[in-house]
């Protein structure tokens, strides 16, 4: 079943509207969550409203807290996001930090005490749309365990990368397990294995059943230890920097998932390093380069982050957004409106 | 085989001389080689020597190049590395970053025409040892398929960050491939496998067999598809911020590992975010978080990426230095020196 871009976002709009958003924020949530899902990042998108509209009902989301300024230094600005909706927080302040970069070639702008940004990838693209280098990060609770141990202790502390290249930017959106939940489920369901080992069984093998890693909850850092790693390094400098909680203070806070978390947004301005046309000419060469390597298979193709969204997006534009039924089901009960329309 | 860390400092300083170094250059360069042995990092310490010599005597390090400042804007510098040591081209710029930081809160240093820069991670110790955050990486030669391809087109881009925690710093050094080319080569010669996949062997099947993937020259991106493409975006990056090289032209350029390559450098300074004393408990309180995690085999250690570093450091200080008995005689002869003594 697809569904129309413009049809899914007024159906999360008035579903968060009902929550109790008021209606500019409820639209500026409802656009990225369906931007999600038509970029195919269905787990963040149309997938993730029924749990946002509750953190916005139980107050673990402040529908209302909007980030403010507690510190400014050239080109640094750190904001209190007040636990705010995370996606407005991550927008706001990632502006910020284009912001700072026109004007000094880079800035860094903080968040403290914000709550999930949905899918990172949307603040890279909101970069690079505006021309802008962007790089950013979030901590999260517990929900991996660090490499040689056996429970949570380290988030999966997304970290995205982008570089503007026309209509066809480079937009890196990487967590640090090597797989989600979200896709351990849907593989589970599927009644499939996962491509390559996820996780470990009760006997502490590592798996690619999706079933017994979500009963042992031992998901896998990617590249085991360097997973691991990288999430700590993230988690500290996403906290020291933002002075808000690390993933140990973000456990002990235990308000929701991501609830009061800690992100870093970079912005680079490419137009004031390097010179006239040496972004492009760089840019070019290395996508030719990368295009021109031998493919694994014959007549296959070799893709930089981000140039496969391109082609999905065109294609959830043009044919409709693919939805699980009983999701948009629930969704458009959550608007007000049953299968055929508004109630 | 183990030697003191001052007498494996003194030979390789003479070896640099011989090659052509100046002697202030020689004997920053053989602290950084030394260092990095010191630290367990064998692969970028002593057994680098003698083809940096190489380097110095042929011209593909110049010995006497400097970085030369062509762009300043607030918290930004760029630097052209003239194709001088790499070792002391990288200090010299993370000096710089952390000096913008200590003015600004944050500093973003670059490189472009650099040379190899050993081991990264020298770099963040350089940072935390003065009590900034640094943030660090490197573009490479094309060492690596990407994913879907056979054939080498991306680098490992080693990338670098680390905080300060007192004589505990934490610092990640983590290099786009799960495995080096040094480590499938010394698994190798021990007669043992990996201990997790490293690459393809010549069917394209995943191997832990270190020699079949030397033969294919397939090695894995670390968490396959994630590292690829962090390598891609990092090369990306380090080119467009500093105006240099990326991996494509690094390739073309021709002047052996990383010759001419793109490097950045951001330091922050913690003591100018979070408030009094806010460094010292997160810190504390994460580190204490995953110490309590429960480990995989009973009575096992959980580490923070540096944790270690600290124990071989101090072992290798006390009891010498393990070397390589026929790395350590070419080096000594390359010194003008037996293995009795100065000949």
């Amino acid at each position: 079943m697809r569904i129309q871009f413009n049809e899914m976002k007024e159906t999360i709009r008035l579903a968060f509207i009902k929550a109790g958003m008021s209606e500019v924020k409820a639209e500026a949530c409802a656009r990225i969550h369906t931007e999600s899902s038509c970029d195919g990042v269905y787990s963040h998108g149309l997938n993730r409203v029924s749990k946002f509209a509750e953190y916005i009902r139980t107050g673990l989301v402040n529908s209302e807290g909007e980030p403010i300024l507690i510190q400014q230094m050239g080109s640094i600005e750190n904001y209190d996001g007040n636990m705010g909706p995370g996606i407005l927080n991550a927008q706001f302040t990632m502006d910020r930090a284009i912001d700072l970069a026109s004007a000094h070639g880079m800035g860094l702008a903080t968040l403290k005490n914000t709550t999930h940004w949905m899918r990172g990838g949307s603040y890279g693209w909101q970069a690079v749309q505006k021309g802008f280098i962007g790089i950013c990060w979030t901590n999260t609770e517990s929900c991996m365990p660090a490499w040689g141990s056996i429970s949570s202790s380290v988030g999966n502390n997304p970290f995205v990368m982008a570089v503007p290249n026309g209509d066809s930017p480079l937009v890196l959106d990487m967590a640090m397990s090597q797989y989600s939940y979200g896709k351990l489920e849907v593989t589970r369901q599927a009644g499939a294995t996962l491509p390559y080992p996820g996780g470990y069984d009760k006997e502490g093998i590592l798996t690619d059943n999706p079933g017994e890693i979500e009963e042992t909850r031992r998901i896998l850092p990617m590249g085991y230890w360097k997973g691991s790693g990288f999430s700590i390094l993230l988690d500290m400098v996403a906290s020291l920097l933002s002075g808000g909680l690390a993933t140990a203070g973000i456990d002990a806070n235990n308000a929701g998932n991501c609830g009061g978390c800690s992100q870093i947004f970079m912005a680079f301005d490419p137009e004031k390093f390097g010179g006239s046309g040496f972004m492009e000419a760089t840019l070019k060469q290395s996508i030719e380069h990368l295009h021109s390597a031998i493919p694994e298979t014959e007549g296959g193709s070799i893709y930089y982050p981000g140039e496969r969204t391109i082609l999905t997006r065109k294609e959830n534009r043009e044919l409709g957004i693919p939805v699980n039924e009983k999701v948009w089901n629930e969704v458009s009960v959550l608007a007000g409106k049953s299968r055929e329309g508004v109630l």
